[in-house]
């Protein structure tokens, strides 16, 4: 690889991208991420997440100046009252955002140029596991299949070898692909 | 357990809960679902989410009448350009919403009066993994510690049972913990 690679490429600022590497490389402890949510109950099915802070890169994050927020709810047909998607469908959304990211920054990194990165995520499941009416069939998905069209300046091998360079660095790939342990803490009043 | 307790409750319209569970005990393939998301990518590690159709109940969906929308990207200090949360903090959000929504759920057919449920979700994720500094540490989070507040019209055991069997039955939880089948499918142009 030759430094001319090492341009900003498809929006991703590859020289600092290569720095931050070299920065952790030397500090390992600055690797270290604590991400957070905050969730309350609205009605029903109804819930509100506010995502804001985290800690990372040896501090808390001071960037954000305002809270991000999401609603999720059950649509109608599972009784509740279609005020966001469902839980489920949220997982779908961060898979592909957590694939498509790592995509274009290793094209960057490699010197690709992208044109377009477009996704679809299905999520097949079989309700009879919430719903309590068999113990055969499990509560989350089945399977999830996630298609993606991709166009660039590059053979059909190199633009492959980025989706796959993306899915073996993939935080929410390792996450919905191997589970990871989930503690619940509960206080009551 | 008396029929007094098939009210609706917590804004949950129990009663139609429990005919949709005789419904789907009556024609269990009714309980095939499948969700849907599409994402395609805008510049760097920023992406965009649209969430609208999904299948169940033998067809497809028809009340989503608008697409829901969500921005994700990686904060400035990993070299993105923060338009959205991560897509591992989506990850946050949707656990901490399918619990909730079969807390509720769970209170109603049980008959338990809810006032407030809160919660906060942290995961901690040393990014040695995905940057390639590590062999030996993993993509994902390394954890996920969910804490709820829950106030109601119950006693301690009985809130903390309602938490306890919402576990017992989330998908997300489920997807999260025990992990579930990605396959990837790529078309490049």
């Amino acid at each position: 690889m030759t430094t001319t690679t090492r341009q900003p490429l498809n929006g991703v600022d590859t020289p600092t991208l290569f720095a931050t590497l070299d920065a952790v490389k030397a500090s390992p402890e600055l690797a270290k991420f604590q991400f957070r949510a905050a969730n309350r109950w609205v009605s029903g099915t109804h819930n509100r997440t506010t995502i804001r802070g985290f800690f990372g890169a040896g501090q808390e994050d001071s960037t954000r100046t305002e809270d991000f927020v999401y609603d999720a709810d059950h649509p109608a047909v599972l009784v509740g009252t279609g005020n966001g998607p469902t839980p489920v469908e949220f997982l779908l959304h961060a898979i592909a955002a957590c694939l498509t990211a790592g995509i274009v920054n290793v094209a960057a990194a490699r010197g690709v140029t992208l044109r377009e990165v477009r996704s679809t995520v299905e999520g097949d499941i079989d309700l009879l596991g919430i719903l309590g009416l068999s113990k055969e069939v499990r509560n989350g998905y089945q399977g999830i299949a996630v298609k993606f069209e991709i166009s660039g300046d590059a053979p059909d091998d190199v633009l492959r070898g980025l989706v796959e360079q993306s899915r073996a660095r993939s935080a929410v790939y390792d996450v919905m692909t191997n589970g990871v342990p989930v503690s619940i803490d509960v206080r009551t009043s």
